[in-house]
């Protein structure tokens, strides 16, 4: 069995323009790795005609060719017609979408107040098909479709993130998607994240065991604080697999912390949820961004009771109860301005454990004693506690998110 | 004079895998376009040699060729060699460059209690550079890389966004670049963003005016419940231009927030500094994400003085004073407890004004009376209050996301 290429096509000027970001190329990736299939290229194209076509054949010569966008009612949503175009099939309208379409088109034409019949070219528009093409749901007015060519499978799915996600599960339930994974050999996937080493190092050990070679494709990636080994194990790389993570796993012993892709925050509340406690947080340069992490994943609710966003000195003393002595002598960036923080938010929301982070974000408001990048933060548990220096490399949006992510794995670690 | 075509090519199989979210695609088409540049494709791609070698073929047939990442001393870090394959020059050893690495890579190895000698092969890879080429500056032990070759130019970054961004700023100044833009039409760029509007409703009117037509591009596009027009004016275009930005004015009066790039947070807090008023926030299912948003913008400090993460009902009652029958009566997603958690943070943090956000973001905890997606937002300044019911579709990421962006507005038209 051999390994299929997989292309992903992105279409719309806000992204090729970079007004937007993309949001579908990561998860699209992630998807087809998952299934085996290796993407080999993402593109983003504008609404120009001959870019994305040119863009679109490229993907038909992929075993899969994923299309993203350009499925609107207006002229510069192109995607269905120049997947007709370069797949070298003629458009043909579809009576049972045109139906569906309609359906849609008339309720929101009731709630505007317009005539239905300022609807009816886009409704031609959208329920036209490549000959052969299936539709495989509607997003609003815009089907996500399905067409196999020449034992290649290329689907076009709506831009906007949702309704990707929810079409592309479509996608994976069809028949022509299960048909082409019955070609493809499935690899193994495992994940080692570690937090501490630097990138070099683990590369280092990772090219001392041998390293990638037949059968096991490894990649390093440094991402928000952590070093995360990726192992794609194929057939024939079991024991060069194990041999490597072996390895990875008896160097690093106490940085690694997760073999697995929960969050740093779900990998905290987890760990509080077991020991029954009840965290806050207390955060001044981070403003909220912690607080954020944590509530991201849903059920934060029974371990996370909440926090206080301290921008202000005024905040901190009344709020939080940092001793007025301690921001005068210290200043409001200080271990002992962090460690008051972390006890004011546990006793003022009745906690168990806490997180503080205090910090110069800049780019202005360092000294020469304090710089830019300054971050103090302080954890604690019943019974410990402990308040950690830091200086953080990068603009404001760098120091932010760095200290988010150091707070959080000093909680792990306490715990 | 003609319009030029820019490719970007992002290398990294932690990318094309989806393993990491491309941050600097956006980045660098936003550049490229206000430069005049036509940023026509974007193509992510691993580090498979081949892959890599057929995108960079592509992007040296665009005037200008960005590429990203695959600078690193190792085996895998393959960008440079690939640059000079393809554009068919010899690499050499950069003497200069040998010397300015070394210096970085003695100091790593000293800290890392190595030897300089392990150190020499990837001096010398990273020393090397195509015939011609031009280093740019260092991003740690990595030279950024340009190189002119038949009138076209291809530059070579790094990966780490910040990294990428600062020596961005030496391509902008290198010679290479300016020939290069001296031969290039510059575009002027608009730019109108309304809150209210449908899309589509947009687009209509745009339709109405005659929209894009010879001298003038437009692409609308809805992002974080905004819907952004630009407007790109090449020579020619002045009077359609003017037409259609002031029929979309004229029509959305209403509606037009800005005619600037300004997130919205950073509007409310130049609106409150202008008014003299200090911003508190209070804040349940979005967990941190309104204060993150206020906090992004340096010199926030003068205007928000922070506010209470109120996850826990306790929290809600004890630091915000919400009244314990409020909850009892009406729940903690509730008009009424909205208003009272912004009064409450109000009070509690010694603001003029607050922002509150309490709702069921999902997936679990929905009812039939109150669904997930059900958010009430209240908003106050002196002398006026408002609080709305909303139910924003999609999961709870995009519920967090609407939410936030939603309340930001709500202040902003209140001020």
């Amino acid at each position: 069995m051999a390994r299929a290429r997989a292309v992903v096509v992105l279409t719309g000027s806000e992204l090729s323009r970079g007004d937007k970001t993309d949001a579908n190329g990561a998860f699209l990736a992630r998807e087809l790795t998952s299934l085996g299939l290796e993407p080999s290229r993402i593109m983003i194209v504008g609404d120009d005609p001959a870019e994305l076509e040119a863009a679109v054949r490229e993907g038909l010569e992929a075993e899969l060719c994923v299309l993203s966008g350009g499925l609107g009612p207006t002229h510069d949503d192109r995607t269905v017609e120049t997947l007709a175009r370069a797949a070298g099939r003629e458009l043909r309208i579809d009576a049972d979408l045109v139906r569906q379409i309609e359906e849609v088109s008339r309720a929101v034409a009731e709630r505007l107040g317009r005539p239905y019949a300022d609807f009816t070219p886009g409704v031609h528009k959208q329920a036209s098909l490549p000959d052969g093409a299936v539709a495989l749901g509607l997003a609003g007015t815009a089907p996500a479709v399905l067409l196999e060519c020449d034992g290649r499978l290329a689907v076009a799915l709506p831009g906007p993130p949702n309704e990707l996600r929810r079409l592309w599960q479509r996608v994976l339930e069809s028949d022509g998607l299960q048909r082409l994974l019955a070609r493809v050999e499935q690899p193994r996937h495992r994940v080692l994240r570690f937090f501490g080493p630097s990138e070099s190092a683990v590369a280092r050990v990772l090219e001392e065991t041998g390293g990638e070679g037949e059968g096991l494709e490894v990649t390093v990636c440094a991402h928000d604080l952590e070093i995360r080994v990726d192992l794609l194990e194929r057939p024939g790389g079991k024991e060069r697999t194990a041999h490597v993570a072996e390895a990875l796993r008896a160097h690093f012993a106490a940085d690694l912390f997760a073999e697995d892709e929960r969050p740093v925050a779900e990998i905290v509340l987890d760990r509080c949820r077991t020991l029954g406690l009840r965290l806050a947080t207390a955060e001044s340069c981070t403003g909220g961004l912690v607080g954020a992490r944590l509530t991201d994943a849903a059920g934060a609710s029974d371990v996370y009771v909440g926090g206080v966003i301290a921008y202000s000195n005024e905040v901190k003393e009344r709020r939080l109860g940092v001793p007025a002595d301690v921001l005068a002598r210290h200043g409001a960036v200080s271990a002992e301005a962090a460690q008051a923080m972390a006890e004011g938010a546990r006793d003022a929301l009745d906690a168990d454990a806490a997180i503080a982070v205090t910090g110069i974000a800049g780019p202005e408001g360092g000294t020469p004693e304090k710089p830019v990048g300054l971050v103090f933060i302080s954890v604690l548990v019943p019974g410990r506690e402990e308040t950690e220096r830091f200086v953080f490399s990068g603009d404001r949006e760098a120091v932010r998110a760095r200290a988010t992510a150091q707070s959080l794995h000093a909680l792990r670690r306490l715990l």
